[in-house]
């Protein structure tokens, strides 16, 4: 291909909201354009790598068995009303309707699309397990799209769906992808960190998520350099406290605490660290499928009790609570329900509410808190001595320089984005949509599910956050747009003749060439060169042409320094080392 | 790929609404379900057929020199405005408000977005010409979606757009996508008829339709055995009438017509034959570009006469007055304008409103026709004695047995569906989204465009109905899901081993094989391999193992005979079969 018959407008100013270095430079190297807010159009070299991404994942979609499917992207509200999300996605889904006021939705994911595929289809257990999937355009209305890609409106997701008739089946899938995943990810020549994740919106539990490290990710993970790995949303870590007796606890006392209501004016009027309190907030709680006392119309308030010094994580609040959403009650509530100001909840002596305390709290045999009353807190107060809990959880917020639940090692943390996740969805789909199959028994069975994401820009936009330099992008040769770049110092007699030689060898050996025919000085070719960052260059260029063997200059853009091949030669040698790396998997 | 592990869903029965044959065996075959009306999720079978309809479109895009680019589906109302088509494309066009009410459309066709992208970076002549096209999902509401993806709401189409600094230039790449467009339904086993075709809602002219013949086609298409070709919207035909002098004629003279409105009761009444007759019609015409006298608001309305025995064609009075729309004039307004009741409209003394006649009328020296006044004709009417008329054009319908303009030979019809369409563009888009280039001299300048498209959809389905027989599809080797299906009568023992090893020969061969080794009765297996016509079927029986050199059976899914091959000659033989009819082009 001839760079002046491709269409490559590179550069010199980017967009002001192009912060990161992915964004800039798919900007910057004339791989992508945008058209609205969070809505791009790759152009023909950006959709070249985007291309090769797909590939990596059908590959390894294949190769575990995976069947590729392709439903319609707009598709009919009734599936998303079956399975209650039409209520329930919130406004991140696009809802349209048509000229008969038909409802649709622009998918922002396809679990009801394939349920709804596989209800009517499904009859034996012989069909199972089965694995489906898509590549195709998904749409989520971000309130804040940017980052480019990493975070747009329209984005392309490789979704997968597999169904099994016991949790052994869904086991091996689950596996079977996260090991597809790796390898998808390794191919892209990406670093990822497998994490636990908590499993948001989706429902159910068993799920792994992903992550590739990101100043501007929109996940806090906690790591530990045993390789424990977590979402802040779903993090542990091992018990920083001691239980012990309250048998020599000074009997509970009240004590004026005039004027005082956050933790932070109780430390300084008592002169206590925060470790010595009892923090009590009260939540209210949306959709719980426990009973939880009080509850009505789906909603219910809780009180939660955590030590002093931590936070309430309110996703594993929410999870604990098989809640579907958790916030913290208005001040009218808390004082109708504590019968006292905000800032003077306790544990002691409340009836009106069901109480829920983090681990922590068990440990706490002589502490402070609220008395449930105006400018009054306990002292001297003691977990069962004093109060008991309806539920004893891990709900605190895990955070840096706590410890390890594997090793015990302090836990650092790193910024995280999401590119792909693996997830046990049970039977939340094949209950609410009716999917049924006859067992070896010829009784009906209701099989359970797994679903496998991968979204496919933002793997693509990573693959250039990981490899770039102050240049432009640095493309491993897996999802390089080209292989090769050849660069005649001057597009014209020995030289061209060279170039469109080695052009021509090259592409016979099934390498893609980029051939720089363009009437520009050198320099500015090297520089288009460094910025779309093709894998191999080759500068054709007269002295090397004259020397007894003539010889071109070969440069890894990954690599400082540059070696001769003799012309003869080059176009095998390159080829085989681009073969060799394409061949690593 | 093993049949049991591939998800083929077959089925005895097929939908109501199945009419045609592609509609019923794409069901049937399990190529594809229905998620609700005009909306659609290819199955796995179905979409190997479908990528490689695409790939052989990628493939002749390719070598014509177009590069594919990839912008989003739902894309900004904003550049729709600005080209004025979010007011003209009517209630087909899906549009949809996000959730900060932004208008979006889904798009329908793209020359809004590429000719937007184009604007930002085309700059110099040096650029041109220039030919960007996108494979890719696109919505238009239809109100009666049907004949499954031949008229589906969602579908996918190839859209091709081009920029050019001259005419010349345009000329040349039209006629290269005319070539690729040929060679694309040649190389997925279609025969079309290229027609001349109307430009529709795409403004602009010089255009071809490619057509497949269909009985439930949406065009009705003009042929002649000499290779004339047009769709009714513009058919033209030699003229069947001679210019003759009116000095001959009597008089013109009002006769009583009592209750007489229409040619036929005039036909009746006078004993006369149709052809006597001046039937004139009154239009009302929107958003004409000439200068229409009485013309109010961009509304006009005209008096249309043509010979008694003809049809006004609307498609060409609008073009003839550049007119977005021209419907009939209600009762109302034609009692209004001719100051008669309808029926008695007539072009004598008619000075209301301008007069548009067809050629015909310009051969009428002796004709009958409405008097301007109820139960009033006039007989004996010449064009130029006693009218005169402001247009003269062609704009009847041409039908069956009309001459064609071409040879004189009769003209025959037949329904047709449109796969493709390439049409010069021109300046519409570059004009109202403001595209300019600098020529060899410095000066601004806009392009000409270009635009081409394939509904991949379409062509898929069309290959199925110009390929099958009663027991299925008969898939030509270029788009067949998979190459061979290989048959074991019994999936077991020496069957199983020789079924096995071939089905490794040819995959190490690249040839893409199905293997049937479901524990089925032969009957079942034979039917399906005919049903999901995959174009060579190798039975592996007992029989031919048993030879002195053992043979496998192979039928051409084309052809009624078998024939035999040596069990180890038989990998070698396919492919070459095989890759012979892929390689012709």
């Amino acid at each position: 291909m001839n760079y002046s018959h491709f269409f490559i407008p590179t550069l010199r100013e980017v967009p002001a909201d192009a912060v990161i270095a992915s964004h800039r430079l798919m900007f910057r190297a004339g791989l992508l354009r945008k058209l609205a807010n969070g809505l791009f159009a790759y152009l023909p070299l950006g959709l070249r790598s985007f291309r090769k991404v797909e590939q990596i994942i059908r590959e390894e979609m294949s190769a575990i068995g995976a069947l590729e499917l392709k439903p319609s992207v707009v598709v009919p509200a009734e599936l998303w009303k079956e399975s209650g999300r039409w209520d329930s996605m919130g406004e991140s889904m696009l809802r349209v309707k048509n000229r008969l006021d038909n409802d649709f939705v622009v998918s922002p994911t396809a679990e009801e699309v394939f349920t709804a595929i596989v209800r009517d289809e499904l009859s034996s257990y012989r069909q199972l397990p089965l694995a489906l999937y898509q590549i195709n355009t998904k749409f989520r209305d971000e309130i804040r799209p940017r980052y480019g890609v990493m975070r747009g409106r329209e984005f392309t997701m490789k979704d997968a769906y597999s169904w099994h008739a016991d949790e052994q089946s869904l086991d091996d899938t689950y596996n079977a992808f996260g090991r597809a995943y790796r390898q998808i990810f390794k191919r892209c020549g990406l670093s990822v960190i497998p994490v636990k994740a908590d499993s948001g919106a989706m429902g159910g539990s068993g799920s792994e998520e992903f992550m590739v490290e990101s100043d501007v990710g929109d996940n806090t993970l906690l790591l530990c350099k045993c390789g424990y790995a977590a979402n802040v949303e779903k993090a542990a870590c091992a018990a920083d406290f001691k239980i012990e007796s309250s048998a020599n606890t000074p009997a509970i006392e009240k004590i004026d605490t005039p004027d005082i209501k956050t933790i932070e004016e109780l430390c300084a009027f008592l002169k206590m660290q925060p470790q010595s309190f009892i923090k009590t907030l009260i939540y209210r709680v949306f959709n719980s499928e426990l009973e939880i006392p009080g509850s009505k119309d789906r909603e219910a308030f809780v009180a939660v009790a955590i030590r002093g010094d931590l936070d309430v994580n309110e996703v594993k609040l929410a999870a604990v609570l098989k809640a579907s959403e958790v916030n913290l009650a208005s001040d009218t509530d808390v004082t109708r329900l504590t019968n006292a100001p905000v800032g003077f909840a306790g544990p002691v002596g409340l009836t009106s509410l069901p109480l829920i305390i983090d681990h922590t709290v068990t440990a706490m045999n002589d502490a402070v808190t609220g008395a449930l009353a105006k400018d009054l807190h306990y002292k001297h107060a003691a977990y069962e001595r004093d109060f008991k809990a309806w539920m004893i959880e891990d709900i605190r917020t895990v955070k840096i320089g706590d410890k390890c639940v594997q090793c015990g090692g302090e836990l650092y943390t790193k910024m995280g984005n999401e590119l792909g996740h693996i997830f046990k969805l049970g039977y939340k789909y094949t209950r609410s949509m009716n999917v049924s199959y006859l067992d070896e028994n010829g009784k009906s069975q209701m099989p359970t599910m797994g679903c496998y994401g991968i979204g496919v820009d933002r793997t693509l936009a990573s693959v250039i956050e990981e490899h770039n330099d102050e240049a432009g992008i640095i493309w491993p040769v897996s999802v390089a747009p080209f292989h090769v770049i050849i660069v005649p110092i001057k597009y014209d007699g020995a030289m061209k003749e060279a170039a469109d030689k080695l052009a021509a060898e090259l592409t016979k050996l099934n390498i893609e060439v980029l051939l720089d025919d363009r009437n520009e000085r050198p320099g500015v070719k090297f520089n288009d060169a460094d910025l779309t960052g093709i894998p191999y260059r080759v500068v054709v260029g007269d002295k090397g042409l004259a020397l007894s063997t003539p010889q071109v200059e070969v440069k890894r853009r990954s690599e400082k320094e540059n070696f001769m091949l003799d012309c003869d030669k080059a176009a095998a040698e390159l080829a085989e080392r681009i073969k060799e790396e394409l061949a690593k998997k």
